[in-house]
């Protein structure tokens, strides 16, 4: 059989499934999702001997010691998987939502109302525990899932899953064999061969670095969501609280600047520069954070405990992803406004400012899947806007924006439901 | 300046463009309408001059009078893509709905609210007044267009978009000079240039035929948004009233038989065949259309004033657009709705029963844009759901489902209000 033959075995089935799952009432699904959380911890030890096998593999690729860490499933991570796919069953479905409703003059009745997707690709790198948490959201989405996991990781992936299908199938019988599968090769070119298949599979998910996620959609020939990267902003405007606009740049920096909704680049109205650039920059000093300042803001900070270099115009395209911050000194809100469109990257910005109509301009003007005024960009995530689980962050406008729960699992429907109307 | 880099040029513009059309209100927007409407009106002569250039490269090209026909901008048409625009300025600003509004335990506003999705590219084929609607369309809803149409009408649809941009910027200085623009070279090598331009555009929506679509999915990097064809089917199960079946039936196989969401394949249920076959044969043996049975429907329909010839396999895959029906006996609900989910094409499809019970069975678990109980598949159309002026009709999951009207020319975004909150 081909590779592309055995992709599309695989795809057909998981499209029958994503045509079964919906004859299981949210009530099935989540008895399923505790029984697949209790499965993975009754099955710890098979999951631990499987994962060795990974270890071994991942050692004889040379992998590092932080990534072998990451592929580990310790006691302690199966908990952690259970433990996710219980707090899943708590929260409500997101399927059958009536979005809309109307009667119209001839009184068919519409119902908009929000459905599964269908079939649902996730690819992602090490760590085997999303293969629980990817799979398990969007079976409570009502999803089936094609699972590409790194390939170090194929045995750990491989028991996860039939795992949590094995316990679901022994709960309720009807339950679809293949609602969550792994692709059962390591092959590269399994990627663009599933990708192909328009008629099977509905989304792609990539999760990893830029480059995993660009050559995914170069090659996908199905709709893909996703973020390349987080190139997030503070503007600190010239009506700020400036002790507020220190916490926030400080906040968003350093609370943990190897994430996507850190801060990269710091925009300041000229007009506050002057009083706020030396007093943030001494505490990022405190912080160990390197500045890469434009001219005009080195103009206003003439010495610091910072360490300060010149920011060059590749510093505005920058996710450092580090304890390095780009600065820049701006005209106004307008040319605020139009740095963050030309360099950010669509994630998260924000503006401090005391003046709701400044604010009101910036939040309809910046084009970014969150849009902040005076808070710290670092609560664009799933759990802190109250979606529970999240499956990834999208900066995409066509499908999900922003941070992905369940509900952004989900596609529509229209229901119409008539008396026998017929079109004159 | 090569093709990329003339496309990219274009992108870029519109990409601009996309930013500064949030500045103008609803207000702004309407007033913009009803001036591109006058100004279309006041520019008919030249219009109609441009237009018989275009006519004649037509000729030359050897198009059928069909086409010729279909490109010809007349008086009336003019009139009606004026009217178009009229008609758009009455309807409600799709941008800045509230979605979803929640406050979280740390007092952060979360405002979940629509937006512009941004540059939309828009492909289709003959017809120039389709540059005036799908143009007027995207700018109500905030997003900036690239607009190609068939290379014949180049310079009709060219002028059409300037004297849409030209009245709109006379009354509003800062309207974007290219929120509208023409794809101004017939190359086909632009689409695929443009189609490669992920930064700069958001979405493409082609329009036309299969081909088309799927050449335009094939080479795009961005967001397609499409549905390929309409394999409508109308399922008369076991509890119908057979009346209200046999009036549906012919409603939507024969009112308009050449659109997409009009009748291909008749399903009926094996309890009811022997009574309603007969009757409904007859019923579209008056209006002359072509019956393609399967065996068990054949041997209760031994004879009939239609013409009946026996199904092949591939009827059930068939988009006839004609005067042509497939029928099939089924075995019940569930063998209709594993056929319609195995060989429909997601767009509109119904079921005729009085049991709410199984009704219910069929709008959850028929995978379609439109599912209909007791009423014809004919009125999955923008226009029929309320929704004003429609640009298309989406089979896809990702982003609109079904008619896209003005609400499903938007995105969304978060808009986070807070007190100076940093993340712990």
């Amino acid at each position: 059989m081909s590779l592309l033959d055995e992709m599309q075995v695989l795809a057909s089935q998981a499209k029958t499934a994503s045509h079964e799952l919906p004859r299981l009432s949210a009530e099935d699904k989540n008895r399923c999702l505790i029984a697949m959380a209790d499965a993975l911890e009754g099955q710890a030890a098979a999951l631990q001997q499987a994962n060795s096998l990974d270890l071994e593999t991942g050692k004889q690729m040379g992998l590092s010691n932080a990534l072998l860490d990451r592929l580990r499933l310790t006691e302690k991570r199966i908990s952690g998987m259970a433990g996710g796919l219980r707090e899943l069953a708590e929260l409500p479905d997101p399927v059958g939502r009536v979005l809309d409703e109307r009667i119209r003059p001839n009184q068919l009745k519409l119902r908009k109302i929000t459905t599964p997707i269908g079939v649902v690709v996730i690819i992602y790198e090490s760590r085997p525990n999303v293969t629980a948490d990817a799979g398990g959201l969007c079976f409570k989405s009502g999803n089936a899932t094609i699972l590409r996991g790194g390939k170090e990781a194929l045995n750990s992936n491989r028991l996860i899953a039939d795992t949590m299908v094995k316990a679901a199938k022994k709960l309720i019988a009807y339950f679809p064999t293949h609602a969550i599968q792994v692709v059962p090769t390591i092959d590269r070119d399994a990627i663009p061969a599933l990708l192909s298949l328009t008629e099977s599979i509905d989304l792609c998910m990539p999760r990893g670095g830029e480059g995993l996620i660009r050559a995914v959609n170069d090659c996908s020939k199905v709709p893909v969501i996703k973020h390349y990267k987080g190139i997030c902003h503070v503007y600190v405007d010239s009506e700020a609280d400036l002790q507020m606009a220190e916490d926030i740049a400080v906040n968003a920096k350093v609370q943990r600047p190897g994430v996507c909704n850190a801060l990269e680049t710091l925009l300041i109205d000229q007009a506050v520069a002057a009083n706020f650039l030396p007093a943030v920059a001494d505490r990022l000093a405190e912080h160990q954070v390197e500045l890469r300042i434009d001219e005009r803001g080195r103009k206003i900070l003439k010495s610091s405990k910072a360490r300060v270099i010149p920011a060059e115009e590749q510093d505005w395209d920058a996710e450092y992803l580090d304890l390095i911050l780009a600065i820049r000194v701006v005209e106004n809100l307008d040319e605020a406004i139009g740095h963050i469109n030309h360099h950010g990257s669509g994630h998260s910005d924000a503006i401090v400012t005391t003046s709701e109509s400044r604010a009101q301009r910036f939040l309809n003007e910046v084009d970014s899947a969150a849009v902040y005024w005076n808070a710290s960009t670092r609560f664009t995530d799933g759990n802190e806007f109250g979606m529970g689980a999240e499956i990834g962050i999208s900066t995409d406008k066509i499908g999900a924006r922003g941070p992905m729960g369940l509900e952004e699992l989900t596609s529509y429907k229209w229901m119409v439901i008539g008396q026998g109307q017929i079109r004159e």
